[in-house]
């Protein structure tokens, strides 16, 4: 969709339940009325239902739950995330798109988002169920000047942002499970994942990815995922449009980078600890090393997990929770 | 060049000085005397000196030191490193090239190495300086089992095999300049920088570069560079070949590499110390969070330089050292 279509829908959209005149919109974009006509027949071929009265003018009836640019410009208020966006209907990866993109030089802050993936990417190479017009699955490019060894600090950092946006915008009970998950009720509903390149020293960009599981029907599941994911429908017991759900992550996404940038781990420490699922908890978790039991008791001021085991408080720079998550309820 | 001119050469550098009958390589690699003599003319044309007598056959006469597959598969006795190999006249860089062959699915071990580089990377987006014919120009893929916070470690250990190579080929006193240099009598002859990908907790692939300064002139130098570098043969006052260069380096890298995945760091730490330049030396290094000066002690586990300083033993992560050594012989 063109920049003069998403002016023509941004004006709609203003007008509420309202009429927007066929002659202001000529006038304000400075097109003919047969112009105005071919673009709103373009937005109904994208799902729009729009009514067309005589001397009234359009009025937008029905808004599908699409990714599309013009939707989420509509809710953005971030002063770079997402300001630069790719959206698309269908793609392997959205991961590979932006590390392609961020090769060819996209800025920090550009956004891949799409309604489906083919080959959607986990962590450790798994794949990532990601069904059409169901989800959120974006990749946001980062360039932030900090040591590789940092980098897994922006999977804790970008955890806190994301549940913070949904909490916000649902009210549901989210929880951060160590290292890159969010779930509500012990289950699932976002995993995260970072990727990056880099040189000894520092980062040459990063692609963070997250998966959001918004509006997937609870039978919708295959049978191996059952039981351990969920979404944020199955949960509220209605569904979410996902444009200003976009948008609220791409803002609090910013808001904490930024923090991050200026005071370091410390701007997101405090945070992670409060949304933590597993605080005080026991857990196994288990890494190239073995496998390690101990009560989680918060992070270290690099972000590793503190485990209160037999031997001491241990740090766990890198593993895998494989008990003490799915158990019980927060 | 293809793999049967490849055996024809081997067959002739393995007679030294003496001659291979035309019709030992017909009957051995299966070929009409008519296709003998065409690879005989195209290893003419790539500059062999290659003189045919009647009754006798083929005699090599002169080799020129060029960068090709079948040179360097003359001298490699690794299991897999450089076993698959591309090797290029010239080329925007090496990292480039092999980075996008990672991506593609090439195997650890597999190495691209080029006559000329156009837009030689160094560490920190600089560029490196690496003009037709006088270098080694080489980019290895590895795919270590490691956490990205673990990558800078890699250097480290590329400084030892390649340090080990290069004082086993040309008995110069090569020294190792933290983090990535290697120096002879406090100049530069080799800078190594290792890109990677990777998740959070794991590398996907790294790209080691090597550029090492073989054979060039002392008065060839840019301006800037005057002073500051040197090559092999200059310090040696003879000329190298590379070929063999490239082989104890791919040999000596892949042995201290296995030994590393083995054994982990604890197998690079005492003999980087034993190779150091700077240990016991007053050193100032700078990074983003200021300057620090100290006497340089060693390595810490993790492979952090460690700094005597006024307040104490401090583990340096990420720097360059900008004073101490380029001031005195080692």
């Amino acid at each position: 969709m063109g920049g003069t279509r998403q002016q023509i829908l941004a004006m709609m959209i203003e007008k509420g339940d309202g009429y927007v005149s066929g002659e202001e919109i000529s006038r304000k974009l400075g097109l003919s009325r047969t112009a105005v006509w071919k673009h709103i027949e373009e937005l109904r071929r994208e799902g729009y239902q729009i009514e067309a009265r005589q001397r009234s003018g359009y009025r937008l009836v029905f808004r599908p739950d699409r990714i599309l640019q013009e939707e989420i410009a509509c809710h953005l208020s971030t002063r770079s995330f997402g300001r630069v966006l790719r959206t698309l209907k269908t793609v392997d990866s959205t991961q590979k798109v932006a590390h392609q993109w961020a090769r060819e030089g996209a800025p920090e802050g550009a956004a891949v988002i799409a309604e489906e993936q083919t080959a959607g990417r986990g962590r450790l190479g798994r794949s990532w169920h990601s069904p059409p017009g169901s989800g959120i699955w974006m990749s946001l490019i980062l360039r932030p000047p900090i040591p590789i060894a940092r980098a897994p600090q922006l999977t804790l950092m970008a955890s806190v942002g994301i549940a913070r946006a949904l909490i916000d915008m649902t009210h549901l009970p989210v929880r951060i499970k160590w290292p890159n998950d969010l779930l509500i009720r012990d289950k699932k509903v976002c995993g995260i994942l970072t990727e990056l390149r880099g040189e000894q020293d520092r980062v040459h960009y990063a692609v963070l990815g997250a998966g959001i599981n918004v509006n997937i029907d609870g039978e919708a599941w295959p049978p191996d995922l059952k039981g351990k994911v969920t979404s944020l429908s199955a949960e509220a017991g209605r569904a979410f449009r996902r444009s200003p759900l976009i948008a609220a992550m791409l803002k609090e996404l910013e808001a904490i980078y930024e923090k991050y940038l200026e005071q370091g781990f410390s701007a997101v420490h405090k945070e992670w600890e409060r949304l933590s699922g597993i605080l005080g908890r026991p857990v196994k978790v288990r890494n190239a090393s073995g496998e390690v039991s101990g009560i989680a008791r918060g992070l270290n001021g690099d972000g590793a997990l503190l485990l209160d085991t037999e031997e001491g408080l241990i740090p766990i720079y890198s593993a895998e929770i494989i008990e003490g998550c799915q158990s019980r309820s927060f």
